[in-house]
């Protein structure tokens, strides 16, 4: 890792996230170079059989999403915006199950969970079951931010975004034909089974960022519709601080995807965090470990995780995921399957 | 710890904790003195000028809660179960801040949230927001034992009390004159304030139990009514397993109580988990250091843990926890103060 030491006059730290123990005098500050990863879900990717047109579609929204990210951090700007940036644009994309894109609950309604984190400082935000928020990695940025709260939920959450003119939408903002069609199949295998499981998993979404800027803060942010025709109010990992998403500078930041419950059972995010902290695992070790642990429990699912060092990993159990990363050196990777 | 080995026929290890990897034939199998330890929430409890016989009403609930759970242990009942009954008594009761006792919300609903956890498998389940059900931890229970769910939240959650026939109530079943006041002091203190920050915070409740078996098998609960005047669908720590809620048989199983946010964004319970099972930490070594980060953040609270040789510590930042446990040895402790 090579990093670069040397002497910026820190006129203003950057915007948000400048806090009150960064001094504004002249400093000596150790440079970091920027890395930033994204993940857009894992599952049985192969067992959706995309055209290499559809491959291509998801290939060029993370690509430019990378791109955004990776520019902030290059401009000296935090890893919380490169975070928040990156989400936006896959939660505006329609191709994942994340704002625009997000799977139908049982009710036929998109129902959205969000969470960001600081690896700073440990602030974070989350929050479960937003129906009108366009982009809930803004809402949650927002509650981070300028909020003590750190975790809301359902309509009080809503009132929340109104309340501080978080864009909302209208509801069918969210319908896209791919994901009312799965609902629709997953509704018919639901009343054929006739059992409690949560259907179609193979389709399972989420997307996630995490990013190192240039002063060697981290951050993380997960953003999800969960899973298709989900019942009873459902929560996931990923607004579960420590399940589905965690940042410290001093371990690792981490986003997760997958079947949310297994990873909730583990604090998946915080154990890979502990592991790298704690036993001095490598990211790899730590990201294995963990999802071995899972897999135990019969999920399944990934992570990205990536260190101060710049060091990142990108593991998962499933056919492919949807995942990319520009590391310290510049070098750019973007892939689907394994 | 003086644990004993000897030859048990297990017919059948006992109730709906059994699973399909315990042998039902003859075995042998070391056996635990089994222990348990309940809170009742931390706070400034000396500002709450008690007087000798209010304190004498919560001294004899924590009592009799402990001396049933123990006996569950004792006649060979799970730790599961043993948590879900001293939890139920100590909602029942409308002296804590959970079930019947449970705090106001800023829309004078009463929102409780729960969790439990099997420390043998890392099983749980968890519920933000439900207003009907009359025990949540039974509903926890149920989840858990019975669905392939993890965290369900309002109404849905709701929903799944009523299809499985979970005990629910009217809501005014809730009504105590005493959260009624505080609620009205909160709304006017408010009203006052103008700010966004949870008020009444000194009155922190939330009620939780850690316990041992027999079979050397770790569980953790934990019921909450929140914080009174909270709102946006606010979701404290206690629902978020590995923030207020964590059990494991390789390392503690903890149950918190304070300012959710802080515990949160510490991950607080599963951290504790990670100092004792990674970095061989004591119990109170690893409490210390977790509230001290949280207090670093200008939170505050406190946490009861066990681990499976039947250590136990009861740590706290305020002036006072109720809290209670009897030992390995059957050695009674049931105290409000430092």
């Amino acid at each position: 890792m090579k990093n670069l030491l040397f002497v910026i006059i820190v006129l203003c730290l950057s915007c948000s996230d400048s806090a009150s123990d960064k001094s504004k005098t002249e400093q000596v500050v150790k440079e970091f170079l920027p890395v930033i990863a994204l993940h857009g879900g894992a599952g049985d990717l192969k067992g959706l059989n995309l055209t290499p047109a559809e491959e291509q579609q998801y290939l060029i929204v993370m690509d430019s999403a990378l791109h955004v990210g990776y520019q902030i951090l290059v401009n000296g700007g935090s890893s919380l915006d490169a975070v928040e940036s990156v989400i936006k644009i896959m939660e505006d994309s329609p191709l994942f199950n994340a704002g625009r894109g997000a799977v139908f609950s049982h009710e036929g309604k998109n129902e959205l969970d969000a969470a960001i984190m600081n690896g700073r400082n440990q602030d974070c935000a989350a929050v479960a079951g937003v129906t009108i928020v366009k982009n809930p990695i803004q809402l949650v940025r927002h509650i981070m931010d300028s909020s003590r709260f750190v975790f809301l939920s359902g309509e009080g959450a809503e009132q929340y975004a109104t309340d501080y003119k978080i864009p909302t939408v209208d509801p069918s903002y969210f319908f896209t034909q791919k994901r009312w069609d799965q609902y629709q199949e997953a509704l018919k295998e639901d009343k054929e089974k006739l059992d409690h499981s949560p259907s179609s998993e193979k389709k399972m979404g989420t997307v996630g960022c995490v990013a190192l800027d240039r002063y060697g803060n981290l951050a993380a942010g997960t953003s999800t519709g969960g899973i298709t025709n989900k019942k009873y109010g459902r929560i996931g990992d990923s607004p579960v601080i420590g399940a589905g998403t965690y940042a410290d500078n001093d371990g690792v930041a981490v986003s997760c995807t997958g079947r949310g419950e297994d990873f909730i059972k583990v604090a998946a995010a915080h154990e890979i965090n502990s592991l790298v902290k704690y036993k001095k695992k490598s990211l790899k070790d730590a990201v294995e470990k963990t999802l071995k642990e899972i897999v135990s429990k019969k999920g399944r699912g990934g992570c990205i995780v990536l260190d101060q060092k710049g060091n990142y990993y990108l593991g998962f159990t499933t056919s492919g995921m949807f995942r990319g990363v520009i590391d310290a050196q510049g070098n750019k990777l973007v892939k689907i399957y394994e």
